[in-house]
C-alpha cells in the first residue's frame, strides 16, 4: 500500500478547511434519529452552522437558501420518504451541493428503492462503506456484491472500486467509500484517506456525522472531488488526535468534537494522509 | 453597560434555584428531534424531571398534572402541528406555566403559522434569539426587522426590545431574548442577565435546553419575571463554570450538566449577574 | 438483605458477556427518541451491534434476522403504535428473544393499551421500574398498585414482586425490575442483583439502553432468566465503576460508555453481585 502522501492535496485541504471556518457554510441535515445531535455538534464543532430543516413546506425553500444539503437514509419514516426527494430535487436545482449517505442500502428494500430514486438528482456526493456502495450501485443496475448486514460493512474497500467508479461515471457524482483506508473517487481520479481510527466504528453516528462534515466541505470548495478528500482527512485527523487520549467510545466522541473544534492549518499540514 | 449587580435578585435567584431541587418539577418537552436527549439530560442534571410526552391521547392530559411544559418548533412534523395547540391549550386552561421557544421563525412559513396560533394561549415565556423575537413578533403584527439565517441570530438583543415589550404586552406573557447579554421583560419592568458563555452556541441544544430549564423554574417560582431572569442566571453561571476547564464543545457539554448538577446557592450569591 | 453473592451466578455472567463479545449480537431498537442516540453507544460499547430499524417494510423483516429486538414505549408516535405489533408478532415467529420497556404505563392510556396487546406476542423478557411494572400487571388484569408519575418510580421493587411473577407466569417472560436492587425473576426463581448507581437516573436513558443491553445478552445466552441477571449485573457494575471518578450525571455518562468497553471478564468476576 502506497502511503507517499500528496503534499499538493494536503495544501488544498488547508485551503478547503479554511475556507469552512471564514465562511461558516449553513448545512441542511434530513438525516436518522439515532444521530442527528451529533451531526449537529459535528458541524459545530468544525466551523459549520446545522439546520435540521426537514418540515413539509420549509424543507424544499430550505435546500435553496443552505450552502449544503445532506441526505441520510438511516431511519426513514413516512414523511422522510416523501419530503426526501423533493428536498434533493430542490437543491439540485439550485445548485446547492448535496450528499446522499446511503445508510443500510442493498438489503432493506424500502431504503434501497428511495436511494436509487434519489440518484436521478445527481447527488455531489455518495458517501458509504463498501457494503452500502455495492448495495446502491446493484440497484442502481451496476456492479454490487454485498455481504453486509444492516450497517456494518462485511466487504472490503477495493471490492468497491468498480461500483464507486460505475455511481460516479453515472450519475455525475464524488463517490466516497469508507474503510480502514477511504477512498474517493470521481469516477475517473482516486484519491486515497489513511486517517482516521477504529474508535469512529464504536461511536453512533461516526460515519452519519461525516458526511454532514463533507457537505460543508463541498459548499466552501470548488472542485468536489478535492472538498470530499479534504473532509475526510481533517476528519479523520481530528480523529486520530482524540484517540490518543481517549479511554474509550464515550471519552473519544467528547474529544473528537474538541479536536474538530481546535484543528488548526498546521495540524492538517503534518496529520492529512492523502495520496 | 451597567453591570451593577442587583442583590436582591440574586437571593430571589437562590430561592428559586432552592425551590427546583425540592420541587423537582415535571417539565413536559414537545421539542425538536435535535436535543430532545440534551434537553432531558440538562433538566434532570438541574434538579427538575423530563418527560417527553407528545402521543394523542396522552399529551393535552399530561399538560395538566405536569408542573411546567415547553413547546420547541425546531424540527416540525405534521403530528407536532397537530398536538401542539392542544397541548398549549390544556396548558393555559390548567394553570401550567408553559414556554414557547419559537426557534428559526420570521423566514420559514410553517413555523412561523403555528408560533402565531400558539400565542393566543397566553405562553408563559417566550424564549428565542433577537431575530425570532423580532420575526415572532412581526408575524403577529407587531414591529419587527430580521435578518436571522434559520436559527443564527444576525440581530442585536437591543433591537429587540421593542418586539419584545410588544409580545409581552399583548399576550401577557415574559419574554426572554438570549445573547452575549440577555435581556428578560413582563412588557414593563427588564432585567439583564451578563451570564453565560459562548461555548452555548457551539452546542446544539445550548438555547433549547435552557427553555426547558426556565420551564422548570417557572413552575417552582411565583413570579415568572423574576423566575425566568432567575433561571438565566444559574444556567449561564453554570456554562461560565464549564467553559473554565473545557478544551472545546465537546466536553464543555459534558462539563455543563456536571455544573448544573453541583450547583449551589453559595456559587450563585457571588457568580448571577442580573441587573 | 441478603448480600451473598451466588458464584454461580457469577460464572454464568462472564460466559454470557464473553459470548456477546464474540458473537456482536444485532439488536433492532424500536425506542423513544430521547434516548436513540444513548442506547446504540451503549450497545457499541457493550460489544454488540445496534440498528434503529423501524421503517414499515423494513422492520418486520429485520426482526427475523436480528439477534435480539428492543421495543421502548416510551415517546409513541402513530407509526410506532402501528409497527410495534408488527415486529414483535414477526421476532415472536422468528424465535427473535425481545425485550418489552413499557415506559410509564399505567397512567397514561395510549401506552398502556399498546403494551397490554404487545404482550400476546409473549416478551422474553419485561423490564421496568417498580410502577411499571405494577402499571403493566394491573392493566393485563392481574395485581397492581401504582403511584408512579411519569417515568419516575414511587414503588419500591418489593411491592412489584406479585405483579413481576404474575406476569412471567402468564406470558412466559422473565420479569426484570429495577431500583436500588434488581429483581429479575421468571415466575419461579427470584435473582437479585445490588449492582449500579444511583446516577443511572440522573442520565436519561439510563434505564431504556439497559433494555437495549440486555436483548444482547439475551441473544448471547440460552437461558433468559440467567442472561438477564448478568446483563443487569455487567451494566450495574460498568455504572459502579464509571461513578467511582465522575463529578456529576454528563461526565458519568461519558464513563459509563468507556467502563462498558474496557469491562473485563476479571472485573466481573469480583465486582458482580447477584444473588
Amino acid at each position: 500500500m502506497q502511503l507517499t502522501c500528496d503534499f499538493g492535496l494536503t495544501q488544498q485541504t488547508i485551503a478547503v478547511w479554511e475556507s469552512v471556518q471564514h465562511t461558516k457554510p449553513l448545512i441542511q441535515c434530513l438525516t436518522n434519529n439515532v444521530v442527528t445531535q451529533f451531526t449537529a455538534n459535528v458541524l459545530l464543532a468544525g466551523g459549520a452552522s446545522p439546520a435540521m430543516v426537514e418540515t413539509s413546506g420549509e424543507a424544499p425553500l430550505f435546500a435553496e437558501i443552505a450552502s449544503g444539503v445532506l441526505i441520510n437514509l438511516g431511519t426513514l419514516d413516512p414523511h422522510q420518504i416523501e419530503i426526501m426527494p423533493q428536498v434533493a430535487q430542490a437543491a439540485h436545482q439550485a445548485g446547492t451541493p448535496w450528499v446522499l449517505d446511503p445508510v443500510a442500502v442493498g438489503p432493506l428494500p424500502v431504503r434501497t428503492q428511495l436511494a436509487v430514486q434519489l440518484l436521478d438528482y445527481s447527488p455531489t456526493l455518495i458517501r458509504g462503506n463498501a457494503s452500502e456502495i455495492l448495495g446502491l450501485s446493484k440497484a442502481a443496475g451496476g456492479p454490487g456484491q454485498s455481504s453486509g448486514r444492516g450497517v456494518d460493512t462485511g466487504d472490503d474497500v477495493d471490492q468497491a472500486i468498480t461500483a464507486a467508479t460505475y455511481l460516479a461515471s453515472r450519475y455525475g457524482s464524488v463517490v466516497a467509500v469508507s474503510g480502514p483506508f477511504d477512498l474517493i473517487t470521481d469516477g475517473q481520479r482516486q484519491i486515497r484517506c489513511a486517517n482516521g481510527d477504529a474508535l469512529l466504528t464504536l461511536v453512533t453516528g461516526g460515519g452519519c456525522a461525516l458526511g454532514a462534515y463533507l457537505a460543508a466541505f463541498l459548499a466552501a470548495g470548488s472542485n468536489p472531488l478535492i472538498a470530499a478528500a479534504a473532509g475526510h482527512g481533517a476528519y479523520g485527523l481530528a480523529a486520530q488526535k482524540a484517540a490518543e487520549h481517549s479511554e474509550g467510545p464515550g471519552s473519544f466522541a467528547v474529544h473528537l468534537l474538541d479536536e474538530l473544534f481546535t484543528l488548526t492549518g498546521e495540524a492538517l499540514e503534518t496529520g492529512v494522509i492523502l495520496w
